[in-house]
């Protein structure tokens, strides 16, 4: 048994709570997932960091210091072979397109990804989707996951779901897209999902 | 004495002949340097390498080929230590606006990386500019160098000189933009200036 009872997830997107207790469920873990829903003060904190696992851990020690509970934060973001890992922790900002709705901001940052990889064949079209998750305990007690999740970058968009990079991004060893999976297809597999899996381990072993 | 008479540059920017022309004769050189210009039917090699060095060479190569003479080619762009070392080979399209002017394309460039640079605090713009110069013989023998030309990112542009990302890079020990220095300034102490002075020595050196 983990001594931890209640944990927030420091996010308001409302996909990732029920990823996160589902995972926690498969692991045999009894913990309730909170969201930032329930903590409208929590403060935003920028992700001033030029690593996925330095963003997670600036957001999960924020959280658990404004509530005083154990707090999980993801970063996550695409790393293409032929950018040097770039977008990464640029990726929801790569074309710069700052005051735009989400939709029309991800499409931009894939349609430049796929402008700057123009001249580039397939056999060097490699990248990898990464998720950083961090745990902080209010005893101070830091863990930090990184899941890697890799593939291809498809000449053009294809699929409804997901977001961001999603319908560029083919994993090894199938013939879709992520944006062409269910959610729970992807979640099987994802980076995130490796990440929060691995955290749910960290939370097994803390018991 | 170099057995080299005379030399292609294999670009159609007019500058860079007489910048050429000057370096050799500093070099203390006879060699003649013609353009591009002198053979319209020179083939246009698409820059399909990932690097600087690769991209030259390819050029260099398939003038010589063309021309029988020896040929020299550059490929040369912005490292940002930030993007790590992105945009490189891609500093020409790095917005990916294709088909647009070279100034509206310059500009959007470098818009582009001021806009991914936005959250990154002073201490962490380093960037360099850095140019490959290669050397193609007719008898197949091949040099060549790299000139790396190190300093910072301003937040916005300054200086109406120079071309590419010149508005926003500032040498070390230098407080104005390279687009607010002249261009016998700049090609002074610049990338370029370095790698073509180094084939310089080169061409000495086959003396």
């Amino acid at each position: 048994m983990s001594g931890v009872r209640t944990l927030v997830l420091a996010t308001r997107n409302a996909k990732k709570v029920p990823e996160m207790r589902a995972i926690l469920a498969e692991a045999g873990l009894d913990i309730e997932v909170v969201g930032l829903d329930a903590y409208p003060d929590a403060p935003d904190v920028a992700e001033t960091e030029n690593t996925f696992t330095g963003n997670a851990l600036l957001k999960a020690r924020a959280v658990a210091a404004h509530t005083g509970l154990p707090a999980v934060a993801d970063d996550s973001g695409l790393r293409v072979d032929e950018l040097n890992g770039m977008p990464g922790v640029l990726s929801a900002r790569w074309s710069g397109r700052f005051g735009e709705a989400a939709g029309d901001r991800d499409a931009a940052n894939l349609d430049l990804v796929l402008d700057q990889l123009a001249d580039t064949p397939e056999e060097r079209r490699g990248a990898e989707f990464v998720a950083a998750a961090a745990l902080v305990l209010p005893t101070g007690r830091e863990h930090v996951v990184e899941g890697v999740f890799r593939g291809t970058l498809t000449t053009g968009p294809r699929g409804g779901n997901g977001f961001g990079y999603d319908p560029i991004f083919v994993p090894e060893g199938e013939t879709r897209t992520t944006a062409e999976m269910s959610a729970a297809e992807k979640n099987a597999i994802s980076h995130r999902g490796i990440a929060f899996r691995a955290l749910a381990r960290e939370l097994l072993a803390l018991g």
